[in-house]
């Protein structure tokens, strides 16, 4: 079996394609080379190991030690040096490399090979000896941190790591000798720290730092596929729904430096801009550094070209004015990868000594904004077909156009604070935190913050999911925080120098102002601009944005699942039309019961003791119903509206203080204990699984009268004033035939009676929410008189799996920290257990029925995956709330192809 | 089509064979004639006539008119009278007749065909105007009743119907004339009588009572028809469970009469003993009465035969010897039909001037004890095999045999009241209450009532129903009440002389006792005995009755089903290896933890901030628990014992007062606003739905770790004591296989641990309840790692229905009502839905593990519909309650025939 695959030199065992084998990392530096792009050379051990690793006690296959040792002597053959040789050493990197880019969460070990018998000839080679003896102490750094900790699974004393421990003799040697940067420190310095660093090592682990470079490369090996299962890696995977069987490969590549002095130099770039879409090269460099320093923000660096300074980089040096000749190659190169991926690509690269090294390629990350820009703009060059721009864009991201922003009256007059670097598109609002901690315990009790940080790392990503938006006082547009929050779509602002943060009294100042964990701030990702306290925030209008109109366009050219929205009032379902709405899928009546003189009135049915009471209460809420479903049906003449009858429990309605009480018997002439009495009576233990939906109407036939009345009314006046209504009469929680065919008699018995009164003529349907598991097991019986199903996914997923969504917190983010569930079954469709009830349900219904109209109105009605599963499964629309619609338009279109 | 069948003569155009066309009386009428025994002719119109009455808004077919007219003509000739003839009268009387038998719910007319007409030829012919004016008035006040007012919809006046106004005017002319009993009245009293009726008759309905024979006949057959849908007809048929659509058919039959004198009678028979099955022929008969007259209870009966006279009936007459010749014709008749029948029949006869005719016979209803004799007795008579016992007995009534008896030892020194008929076995004891309603509504409020009446009517069926006892002041053993109890297997007194009741005073005369409404009686409804105050009850202990062993022998003989129960002590399982279990299905864990000393265990469990102090907690109960299982695994030696980890959710443990918060924060050293902080935080909204089961275990594994140590510990200590043992460790409330595999690890891990520390080796599985419709969904996955299903079909029934059982009271009742379900799933497994999921379960799980074992241990393992479906899915076995076992045994033999 093939465990490692060889590239370099312009060829290549493996390809772009192989990504599930070798990674994305590896099967990219394959093709580069296939490409003829200058990589360095090196191997990919295969996902397969992983996988083998995990399935055998944390041991390899017997054959990889040999093709591991093959591969490398390539390398050697290549580079012209030999691993281990003390004249001519070969220094590897080692990488992770996952099918789907998990940037930064893995481990990454630089420099090996460096041992005391090859650093006098790499010294000799070089003539550098500051040189080695700084990769040395990073190796040494790394190694410990990486290899003997993390995969040695060492508890680090009193919660402090190796790497920090090494970090603080680093700063105490540069103390004592009043450097001030880590270049002010000399070869000699540099050699003594290693050496102590040697000693703290064998304190702490009771072993020595390896000496041998074979031991070093498979310490290092081995704590790359370690790290897969790493905390960090699960919080993404978790975050990112990528499965833990994937497992990573790991990447061996000869070492090349951009610190190897002022003619070496490292950089990041996007062949488009990832914030915009727009078609420009964009990036970043830094001379004399290595790519980690880049990355991690803690130098701030130059612009790639000149055309994307801005106003911040104006007096930066760029790549392409210091060092044309790398700039040029290096532009060629974009035309090339992009011509060839056909896609946007983040890639890195290195000069060592003038000589132009690519490291990596990578679809790049994009907002929503610039996923869509890319997409319509390829088409229109003639890169790509409509089919793969649609395709192209993740759904999701679609959110981001529609994401609030800063309130323009608001954003007038307020305070600014200072501006940041834009990394992160849209606003925010949210209250000050200073550690990833702090954000989701803060998030968790309900609170909206924004995390503040110096820069981030890998282990804040759980508080910066939990943040409304971050904000950095270092880093720039590829710096950690902003590829991570660019890819979530989350608002995020970079690189704000004026900021000083005093995370020991949890303050930050920006100038003259402080500001204390908890105050409010607002931030305007598109500008970059951060305000003092908490400022209203706006639906965004995503018609303006001309790439967004022509993508929308497409998907109704394929699409054939039709999108309805869920909307209780007209305004909601204006918005919903505007974002391309064809009907409404779920019109829920209850929010409507709420205003103060509906209220008393419901409140008076519930309290009555005999029909005729509880009718006359009912009837005194015609008028008001009337009026809403006016309202609604005229928002969506032409379209049709499925209107869901009463559904919730009835104590919902009388959950009242004692005063409340008091008031409510005065008013209906009752005494306080016979209401008291009554509410009592309303109260479940389960009202989940109570009296509530069709069990209300058939216990209390007048109140569906009335609402049936209400909503056939309110369609034959609007008949007549000449504007079309579709009305369709939706009634809930059915599990038995009988218990629809009770109230559809009913509703059929009303219009009847409203037809024969107004003489009025339209159409109009009974049918049920299909949310009940019996439901769907007796769905051919229910189906001979119902004349649609709209499935009610968040009932039916409840019952399903016996979960309340009321109760699940205490239990459910532990079941998805230990894989016991891999997604939240309220959040994405359960196509196993929920989804074959769904599909049982279609067949059974369109067995006895084939024009039976099949919907769905939960939760998933707007969840890209669940929405694939709906056009699957045939179904007829799906509906989602307003701001989903564009995302629904778009994933149904993608279903299809 | 044939829509009228005649009989009479020798001849019939039906027979035994065709009840469901012609209901069991006209089938049997029919298959009497064939076998030449004497009925009065007549023709029965089918049941088809019924359904399509309903189904044509109250229309016959078009032939039906000539039909009758074609059958009655042979009734004339037959009976040499003419119908409607002023000279020869023919009068018949119209009954109704279902497919299984509703004793008094529908409605009968009698004497029809008597007119101003027919009168004078019937006097002249009878020379007995007396006579004739009684079956007069006798038909005005049925046909006013049952044809002018129910058939009619006539809603009474001020409540009172029109028979009760019809009985006051004939009380008050009694009154008038100083007549103490009907006998009283002449001739002409009779007649001025019967005129005054017909004024009353006209002024309430304001038509004239028919004077055309014709007229009565149509009026007559339609309202039999309709009262297939009146109240007590459709309460009967919901209790009993017989489907409104089998229609009921309609007799009409020539009329004989036993009220013709002293050389006239009737009576009513059972050719063995219904209430013990003795082989004895017994029966109720009255001199010169009509048959209502023995059945309504309003005058006590003479025994049939010397031989089953007792201590009360001793010096009444019996037919024997006041008449052998006619005695001896039913004697031989008795013989025929039981031959026939090759079953208990329940006969009425009527003697009209010496001349015997058969009315009816039908399968009688008979008490659990003596369906149980009569079936053994008969198969050792050679008049059926061992499977038409099997099947004859309904499994249900073992109950009977399994019910509480008085506490002996209590019943010896107990106050008796007094002694009446011992109608229905068993005993009970019960609050007083006199109507029906208040018996239901008592009932309702969870009140264990005893229903006291001086007679029964078909009116008190629902409280009948409610009441855990009957006692009438009045009636025989064939009485409606005593009929209908002992059909129910209820506990019940008749005739029981002494008992004075007032019911304007709510309160009954016992001698010198007066019992009020509320006041505590207990009832021996094998002896007849009634005691004041409530006594304790025992249950019986059926091994001491020989026919019921030998007939559980057969069961075992064919049935392949196990039985196993549901039993959480060794005592409970002792009971039910008595019973004949073969093993536990269900040990719940959970009610061993209510013991002071390990609540408080769980309580400090519950309270614990960390694992460490959590599992300390959790060891604390471990001696406890292996006592337990020791104790249980021990009774079982040899069985499986299917023990089923934590269940509930937490919070049901720390159900407290204020002062028992004080008192557990004391003991555990915490402040109380901490412990009633836990409290809070273990609240749920639907706790049905929320954090229990295996969701339990997963978050606290010590709790499974806790308990599989326990139960494996006690296994192994067990096996070194030389005792087997067959732990199956159930896994609650799985929804998804990573769910199982999680607790399963858990308690594998320690199963490795017990082995290796004790050395000791035993059989025992890991295994689930499937109770969630996802499990059911996803069977096939869990059944790759669970050894066994136990189907929880309660929590199944809750979660596919989405009825919480707890609140389910607030629409079932109204449900059943209505139809919109047909009978209360909980307690019989509903098969189109919570079935279908069982079955894909089933098939699914055993798809891929071919040796799964698979039991079912909700309330429905006990219900013999619901075995009879375990049985069809192949199901290995049903779990239920120990008083169940011999129940769930019968049923499952009866399922292989």
């Amino acid at each position: 079996m093939k465990y490692v695959y060889h590239f370099g030199n312009g060829s290549a065992d493996g390809s772009a394609e192989m990504k599930n084998l070798l990674g994305g990392k590896g099967a990219n530096l394959a093709e580069m080379n296939l490409l003829g792009i200058p990589a360095p050379p090196g191997f990919t051990i295969t996902t397969d190991v992983c996988t083998y690793y995990y399935n055998h006690d944390l041991n390899f296959p017997g054959e990889l030690d040999d093709q591991v040792a093959a591969a490398l002597s390539v390398i050697e053959t290549i580079m012209e040096t030999h691993f281990g040789d003390e004249q001519n050493p070969l220094l590897v990197s080692i990488r992770s490399g996952a099918r789907q880019s998990m940037p930064g969460m893995m481990e990454t070990v630089l420099n090996v090979g460096l041992t005391s018998k090859t650093i006098p000839g790499l010294i000799n080679k070089t003539n550098n000896p500051r040189f080695v003896y700084d990769a040395y102490r990073r190796l040494i750094m790394m190694y410990a941190d990486v290899v003997m900790e993390k995969a040695g699974g060492v508890e680090p004393e009193k919660g402090i790591g190796i790497r920090q421990r090494l970090e603080d003799i680093l700063d105490k040697h540069k103390e004592k000798n009043c450097y001030t940067s880590d270049t002010d420190l000399t070869s000699e310095d540099l050699q003594a720290l290693s050496e102590i660093f040697k000693s703290e090592i064998k304190l702490t682990f009771g072993s020595e730092f390896p000496d041998d470079p074979m031991e070093q490369l498979w310490g290092g090996i081995k704590a790359v596929f370690r790290s897969w299962n790493g905390k960090r890696a699960i919080n993404y995977r978790k975050i990112e729904n990528i499965p833990s069987e994937w497992g990573t490969a790991v990447n061996v590549q000869a070492m090349v430096f951009g610190n190897m002095g002022e003619n070496s130099a490292t950089g990041v770039a996007f062949t488009r801009n990832p914030a915009t879409g727009e078609n420009k090269f964009f990036g970043e460099w830094l001379t004399n550094a290595q790519g980690e320093d880049v990355v991690a923000g803690t130098r701030t660096p130059n612009p790639l070209n000149e055309e994307t300074k801005t106003a911040d980089t104006q007096n930066l040096p760029s790549l392409e004015a210091s060092n044309p000749k790398s700039y040029q190659q290096l532009a060629d190169i974009r035309t090339t990868l992009e011509n060839h991926y056909t896609d946007m690509q983040d890639i890195e690269f290195t000069i060592q000594e003038d000589h132009l090294w690519m490291l990596q390629t990578r679809t790049g990350k994009r907002t929503g904004a610039a996923s869509i820009k890319m997409a319509v703009d390829m088409v229109n060059e003639g890169m790509i077909d409509k089919k793969t721009a649609l395709i192209r864009v993740n759904p999701e991201q679609l959110d981001e156009l529609l994401h609030p922003v800063i309130d323009p009256e608001n954003e007038k007059d307020a305070t600014l604070l200072t501006k940041g670097l834009p990394a992160g598109p849209g606003g925010a609002t949210g209250r000050v935190v200073f550690t990833a901690d702090d954000a989701e315990k803060w998030k968790n009790k309900g609170e909206q913050v924004i995390l503040v940080r110096k820069e981030t790392s890998p282990e804040d990503v759980h508080g910066m999911h939990a943040a409304e938006a971050i904000l950095t006082s270092k880093g720039g547009m590829t710096s950690h925080a902003a590829l991570v929050a660019r890819g979530w779509g989350k608002c995020c602002i970079v690189g704000c120098g004026a900021l000083h943060i005093d995370s020991t009294k949890q303050e930050v100042h920006i100038n003259d102002v402080v500001i204390k964990e908890g105050d409010w701030i607002t931030m305007n990702g598109t500008r970059g601009n951060i305000y003092e306290g908490q400022l209203g925030l706006v639906p965004s209008d995503p018609e303006k944005h001309n790439e967004y109109k022509q993508l929308m366009e497409w998907t109704d050219e394929v699409r054939r699942l039709k999108i309805r929205t869920n909307a209780d009032t007209p305004k909601d379902a204006k918005q919903a039309i505007a974002f391309g709405a064809e009907g409404i899928g779920l019109c829920r009546t209850e929010h409507m019961f709420f205003d103060d003189e509906r209220i008393l009135a419901i409140r008076k049915m519930i309290l009555a003791d005999n029909e005729n009471d509880r009718r006359s209460a009912v009837m005194e809420l015609l008028p008001f119903q009337k009026e809403d479903f006016r309202g609604i049906l005229k928002a969506m003449a032409g379209k049709p509206v499925t209107i869901r009858l009463l559904d919730p429990p009835l104590h919902e309605f009388i959950t009242l203080t004692e005063d409340q009480i008091q008031e409510l018997a005065n008013h209906v002439g009752l005494n306080k204990s016979h209401v008291e009495k009554r509410i009592a009576s309303l109260h479940e233990l389960n009202p989940m699984l109570g009296h509530r939906g069709c069990r209300l109407g058939i216990a209390y036939p007048e109140i569906t009268e009335m609402q049936a009345r209400a909503i056939l009314e309110a369609a034959a006046e609007l008949t007549k004033e000449g504007v079309s209504v579709y009305p369709e009469i939706m009634i809930p929680l059915v599990g038995t035939v009988t218990e629809f065919t009770d109230q559809e008699a009913i509703v059929r018995s009303v219009a009847e009676k409203v037809l024969n009164e107004t003489g009025a003529s339209f159409e109009f349907m009974v049918g049920t929410m299909i949310e009940l598991p019996r439901a769907c097991l007796t769905a051919d019986e229910i189906a001979e008189h119902a004349e649609f199903f709209s499935f009610g996914t968040n009932d039916l997923t409840q019952t399903t799996y016996g979960f309340s969504r009321d109760d699940i917190g205490s239990f459910l983010p532990n079941y998805l920290d230990r894989n016991i569930l891999d997604y939240d079954p309220f959040q994405s469709l359960d196509v196993k257990g929920v989804g074959k009830l769904v599909s049982m349900a279609v067949d059974l219904g369109r067995g006895v029925n084939s024009d039976l109209k099949i919907g769905i109105c939960g939760e998933h009605g707007g969840d890209p995956a669940s929405i694939h599963f709906c056009k699957e499964n045939d179904l007829d629309y799906v509906s989602c709330s307003p701001y989903r619609v564009p995302i629904a338009r778009l994933a149904a279109a993608q279903s299809e192809l």
